[in-house]
């Protein structure tokens, strides 16, 4: 194999991403150097940090250039290795983006062992939405036996983990999602003590019944129309862990007045609130426990997950559009090749 | 002295409080019971979280009622006693409010040591405003050295108090203050590295030059266009903590749009920054800790202070409509009698 298959960022989108900000396009691999590794991608992880990727608003990562391969964390199957660490047929997690193949320094890989958990999980409950979830949940949120959490997308990665933790640690969760299929399956399958759609018309009442003694953490992961519902109910010293924004991610500018921002802060003040941003590189020490600890909640039955994949990297832009708007239920995979 | 002349809140301010919103009374002392200690008023403090107690927006303290007296920390001498704890001539804390007498039990006053340090500062930098400032930067904005922190309303008694806990612990302090007599003062008298004026038309750009690292703590007690020009220059894991917001105490109504709420929310996600509100109160603990090293900082110079003296309890109301618009220079105290 010399050849990948790769889709490209060919403009960068105004709002919602369209066909025309993408383009596919198969080109030579670049020839392995010493140490190098050739992959073939087997799952493509997508996620809504993307969107941030694709704009050159300042963020806390560089945006993709135009021209440049999409990123994107992969599962891959080994081609061929010029490190002894890696052996042809391994399975290894990787950074190679929307493509089919890549060769990339095998240091840089983290290699899978598949009898012990689907390797797909390492993109999804034990790969990087699993630790946002376990490292924003638990050192900026806390939760106390007996206080309340929510969490919105409660059905995706990040969310369904902060909601089925939050009960392990004793507290009360709450979830919120999008259409009845996904708020059935928060309460029913994943545990939730109570989960709620955010798009019922009388959805704030709802939330005010569901979280009688307030809410106590927040883990804010979509922003725009929840939060408003949300931050009223904050009970004093409550926690909001910030990791995603998605209902803004497609903005393309500010929404009209008032300027809520100092009802916002007035809140912060007033209610002693705490509102933390994060990415999850910032507690990479807290990796090997949560290794741990999520392993052992999979097994004894305390965390479960749900995969969304689509066939065919081909499919991905299609896939990516949906992710932000909610259309995907569970963790979004591509699958690209068995 | 069985009377008391105390100012009651009359009205609830709309905007900017008025002279209709006060009314000044001369009534009989509760008669003492068991315990109780009879005071004269020598100095009232005025701060600005008294304008929040004058409306029902809900808040983190009850408002004041029509007809009560309007709320204040107070030092005050003891005329008589019924607890051994006091005797006739002591100077004690309290919380009597806006009147010239009072009635409490004993075992709810401090005992001040006139010897060790005016008891006017009680009020002050050894008192509630110092702890705010003491407690907010140090657990919540944890100022490294080498690091920049930033206060608005630095040539009053928390942010100068700010400044200058943060020189101690080795970072660089730039203060924010309006006009040039309160600038030169934070500059020259209480050490910050930079002052800067708010008000005047370069503000933007004259902290930029002040700021040429960027923001790591901005510990916030104004809001308003301070904050507006802070947040861009906030660094990575920058820390704000919020104390107050006097920018906004008056607002009647949320300023006109775009709603940049969403922009707040996005900063916080991708600078990864810590806003918390506090009061001082939730560190209660700490104050042993905060006495200690603060009056030592004041006599070794580390620290120093300015009280804006007002005379005459008559004047309070003129007083307190100036400290919210920045007229008072220092710590504000209402000399009450000698």
């Amino acid at each position: 194999m010399t050849t990948t298959t790769r889709i490209v960022l060919a403009s960068r989108p105004t709002g919602e991403p369209c066909d025309e900000n993408f383009r596919t396009e198969t080109v030579d691999l670049p020839v392995p150097g010493p140490g190098d590794a050739v992959l073939e991608t087997l799952y493509l992880s997508l996620d809504p940090y993307m969107r941030g990727r694709m704009s050159t608003a300042k963020s806390y990562a560089d945006p993709v250039e135009i021209g440049q391969t999409m990123v994107g964390g992969t599962v891959s199957r080994v081609l061929s290795s010029d490190d002894r660490s890696l052996a042809e047929g391994d399975i290894v997690l990787g950074y190679a983006g929307w493509q089919s193949h890549s060769v990339e320094p095998a240091k840089g890989l983290i290699k899978l062992d598949p009898t012990r958990a689907p390797v797909s999980t390492a993109l999804g409950v034990l790969g990087m939405p699993g630790f946002t979830a376990y490292a924003g949940l638990l050192t900026i949120g806390q939760p106390k036996p007996g206080e309340t959490v929510v969490v919105a997308a409660a059905s995706g990665p990040v969310g369904s983990a902060v909601g089925q933790i939050a009960k392990v640690k004793g507290a009360r969760a709450v979830g919120i999602a999008g259409g009845p299929d996904k708020v059935a399956f928060v309460k029913d399958e994943l545990g939730f003590d109570e989960a709620i759609d955010h798009r019922a018309p009388d959805f704030k009442e709802q939330l005010a019944a569901a979280t009688p003694s307030g809410i106590d953490v927040y883990f804010e992961n979509v922003g725009g129309a929840v939060w408003d519902a949300v931050l009223p109910r904050m009970n004093t010293y409550g926690r909001v862990p910030v990791c995603g924004l998605i209902a803004n991610y497609n903005l393309t500018e500010l929404p009209p007045g008032p300027d809520r921002s100092a009802a916002l802060m007035r809140q912060i003040l007033t209610r002693q609130l705490t509102v933390r941003g994060f990415i999850q590189g910032q507690f990479g020490s807290q990796m090997r426990d949560f290794l741990r600890d999520m392993s052992g909640w999979i097994a004894d039955g305390s965390v479960v997950y749900r995969e969304d994949v689509v066939d065919g990297l081909e499919n991905t832009p299609e896939a990516f559009r949906g992710l932000l708007i909610g259309k995907n239920f569970g963790k979004l995979l591509i699958k690209v090749a068995d």
